[in-house]
């Protein structure tokens, strides 16, 4: 994930040419590889693994152009810190907490 | 969500037309509006509530996506479960039940 962002200029290109399209599909095909060599096997296209790539693709990249969007106010620390957390706590839980903290 | 994957057929022809985009900054207004009526402020751009509403439509339109574009095979019932699952348990929680499973 750092290393993604870490290659920034092509990828503002990419958000800024809304070719992101394209970006997901290249991340989503190597995420799949790594998994296809982990398992040994290819994962049934409705398997739970094939979900859960296509879950958190679209919303790591999602959370990525929107900080891209917003000229990147927050530290690149920082919104991993914050995609980590939902990834670990699901977004549910997380919301719940954020919520309980503000009402 | 259910009523989102019932309104089907406009949903559909979105999907069809690569208007995702337009409709995923629908779906973030939508539930923007819910939280601030709930929280009675705007919540900051970079606030984990903004991110937490990017990640998660982000995931959602994703997933749906993908199972219109496999032409729906398995039921609506099974990928909301699915979707479900993961937005409680967390992403990374679920990868690893789901790996250790197959390994």
């Amino acid at each position: 994930m750092k290393s993604f962002i870490q290659s920034d200029e092509h990828i503002e290109i990419l958000f800024k040419r809304r070719d992101q399209e394209y970006l997901a599909e290249k991340i989503k095909k190597e995420f799949m590889t790594i998994i296809e060599e982990r398992l040994k096997s290819v994962p049934n296209i409705f398997d739970m693994t094939a979900i859960l790539v296509e879950y958190q693709t679209s919303a790591v990249i999602g959370v990525i152009k929107y900080w891209y969007q917003h000229s990147r106010s927050i530290s690149e620390e920082e919104i991993l810190e914050k995609i980590y957390e939902i990834s670990s706590n699901g977004f549910l839980n997380t919301l719940k907490k954020e919520l309980s903290n503000k009402l």
